[in-house]
């Protein structure tokens, strides 16, 4: 990505979303790469453009709730390392896991950005959204994002909800509006929000936009020609841009998206992509693959009993999950331990009733009391806690930053603490030849590693054979 | 195709396009399909639902002008086999080259389509198109089509266009839009068309939509949603025939396009996407396949020229040759007939003044002079001589039809009568085994023609090596 930087930050973005999200979790899983480290790199290449992360609220980037203090110093080290936008978001939209984080950011001098998790549902109302920006603004945010990670956003909601914002809140709050290209008609969402007076659209390089991912940057731009809106970025910057991943990414095809058509029925099921490719996966190692019709007319079912949470991390693994075992094994026969969380408000409060009847059963199951109040009053000081363990592990090079590593991926973090000073690994292969990146020159003293072609005719026709050795 | 069409003529479109443009060229060249009888079965499976066609005016499918008693046949014919609606089209937008197959058309009791060749120049106005539209309404056509090839229009664009043409023309006169989905923005322009009065727009089923294609037909509907516009299309149906093609898509793999992500470098070069793809084989034929860029460089010089034409069949492959020829060789050191024929107005007339020097070039290399008159004008009465080389061909069936092919396909048509007989060849392959469906079982007895698949061991893995054996 370094190689894109120069350009990316003289090409005239509001923000560039780089950091956070599953990225951090990726760093130290598969690349052995400190993601304190790649930040730093990237605000260094990048010192124009306000660097820009995704942040689930109480959750961090992890998948439980921390306790204030250490939402507060993640907060403060990213901005310390070169955050200057915070987007935070809740996946059940309860803005008490929003609150802590957007008081650090705004503590820590940098931008904070209160987040609507958008969804289709009977009760989710153009009004109801309008109203949670209403008690964002009050919150203190600095703007407003609708987050649509779904790509269910449909043009006429776009335009209404982007025009209820700005009247209940005033043109001078910022309302941006981030959209995935899955369902293929967001573009046309994004025209309409521009139209209702959006101040800013989440795009993507044309190189790696649309299916799961974001509409592409250029279509954008060329859309708005003669329409009296205009953006602020230079077309010949992105097209270096996009000539240099054009140029990288025949390296890296087996982590692309194999999905690149649109997929409409996402408007039935209201499912997100990267769901149903897990759900397919938790469906195949059951060896019940061909069971999918089934888990997708169940899932509306399971939702409705939870009061319609939105579906995004965790939410849309949480009810992924138990719709897979719902088939599977009965209907709420078996409950895993995050569904009575969330049923027992263990997540925070959701945007309706749930359904009581399956509350008793979490209670039963999981033998803990339904809460109302915000999950994280419930928790003990841990900091000091977290940091001594970090601590004792091997590889911890003692800040904060680590604590906080070990603190969001306390099963990765021991591994990537000792190997980190092997450096970060480049899973990228050369196209030709499937020849990895990282060490190409490593193996054992004399033995064949690394592939061989051997060209071999046949009935007087000549064929590139390569062959690898089996490891 | 026609395990979709029930589903496909109970869904109610206003039309579906299924014959014409290059799809007759197929059936004869590949497929051994007679395009008519192809053209009886869909009228027998889509009784309902009026068939479309795209005709290229006094070109008709073929790539010269043809006397007019020979446009009035095959109008006529293609009339009487199940064409309802004619979409007319000329690549110069020379109104005297539809004039003849407009009158025949209306004279079969047929719907008789205007359509303007959509492009982007300096010349190419708003009002020069609205101009066009006028001009069609006054030769009778019963609808206006705006034909966007190469996915220039931007939502503006549209928006202005279908305004200006309803308020020149009236409400009363249809006005129809196809685009292409090649830059990602057409999608806005259909949404913009739409605000601005369009009747109606051209989709693709999303199984093969995007890309070089049309816009996906399920994305349309669900953009429209909320928006007080909507279609009069079933989903339940067209979701069937989007099963219907998931299905049996696999068989085709090596015929789709491979382009699926967005090319906004159009917009620069305004090259439709298909005319790309032919000039890379050229160059590379030539041996000098890095010389493409080159040649984008070349196109709008050569372009301007000619006095802006449209870039569609035949201008594109005609201009795009002359810009190779221009690389390859120097500029106008060597002209090829046809762009000699285009500057002498053997075509028609462009829109705008052609180069002088480069008309005198074309009159010294051509030795024909320049002519202004519609081309077809020129032309002796062809029909009858036509007719008696068609029926010395063996295996002609002596129809109008068969002369047709004839005529518009005369170094095809010969070998495809004499091989009429050995049915419809399906190039579909079985996508696990690569075994092609047409005959599977013929071959030479005891001969191994068909591919044989190995399980090879490797230490102690086991890989799965099909062999075909070289022919």
């Amino acid at each position: 990505m370094t190689g894109a930087c120069k350009d990316l930050d003289d090409a005239g973005y509001w923000s560039i979303e780089c950091w956070g999200g599953a990225t951090y979790d990726a760093c130290i899983r598969y690349l052995n790469e400190d993601p304190w480290e790649r930040l730093r790199t990237f605000k260094s290449l990048m010192p124009k453009t306000p660097l820009q992360m995704l942040l689930r609220g109480q959750n961090l980037l992890g998948y439980r709730h921390y306790q204030d203090e250490v939402v507060e110093r993640f907060c403060q080290k990213s901005a310390e390392n070169g955050i200057g936008v915070f987007r935070i978001f809740d996946a059940l939209n309860d803005l008490r896991n929003l609150k802590t984080s957007v008081n650090a950011v705004k503590k820590a001098g940098a931008h904070a950005q209160g987040t609507i998790s958008y969804t289709v549902s009977p009760i989710h109302t153009t009004a109801l959204f309008v109203d949670q920006a209403r008690r964002l603004q009050d919150m203190g945010v600095d703007s407003i994002c609708i987050k649509d990670m779904a790509a269910l956003i449909k043009p006429q909601a776009a335009f209404d909800l982007v025009k209820g914002i700005k009247e209940a809140c005033g043109a001078d709050l910022r309302v941006h509006i981030h959209v995935h290209a899955t369902t293929g008609v967001t573009l046309v969402s994004l025209m309409k929000a521009v139209e209702a007076g959006v101040d800013c659209v989440d795009t993507a390089i044309s190189t790696m936009s649309l299916g799961p991912g974001h509409n592409p940057t250029e279509s954008f731009i060329e859309m708005l020609d003669g329409t009296g809106y205009t953006t602020k970025i230079d077309v010949e910057k992105i097209h270096r841009v996009k000539d240099h991943f054009v140029s990288v990414l025949g390296r890296y095809s087996e982590f692309l998206s194999k999905v690149t058509g649109v997929e409409t029925e996402i408007f039935k099921s209201q499912i997100p992509g990267g769901m149903l490719s897990n759900m397919e996966s938790q469906l195949r190692q059951q060896g019940a693959g061909d069971r999918m019709k089934e888990v997708l007319e169940e899932i509306p079912l399971v939702r409705k009993d939870t009061g319609y949470v939105p579906l995004v991390t965790p939410s849309s693994q949480i009810v992924g999950t138990q719709a897979v075992l719902n088939v599977l094994m009965g209907r709420y026969k078996v409950l895993t331990g995050e569904f009575a969380d969330l049923m027992l408000g263990y997540y925070g409060a959701g945007p309706a009733e749930k359904n009581p009847e399956i509350v008793k059963m979490a209670h039963e199951h999981a033998k803990k009391e339904p809460i109302t109040c915000r999950p994280a009053d419930l928790l003990m000081p841990e900091w000091n806690k977290l940091r001594s363990e970090a601590l004792a592990l091997a590889g911890c090079n003692g800040t904060d930053e680590d604590v906080l590593t070990y603190a969001m991926f306390p099963q990765v973090a021991p591994k990537f603490f000792t190997e980190r000073h092997e450096g970060p690994r480049n899973l990228g292969k050369d196209p030709e030849t499937g020849v990895s990146e990282t060490h190409p020159a490593e193996g054992h003293q004399g033995a064949i590693t690394g592939p061989i072609t051997y060209t071999v005719t046949l009935s007087g026709r000549q064929h590139k054979v390569m062959v690898t050795p089996y490891q």
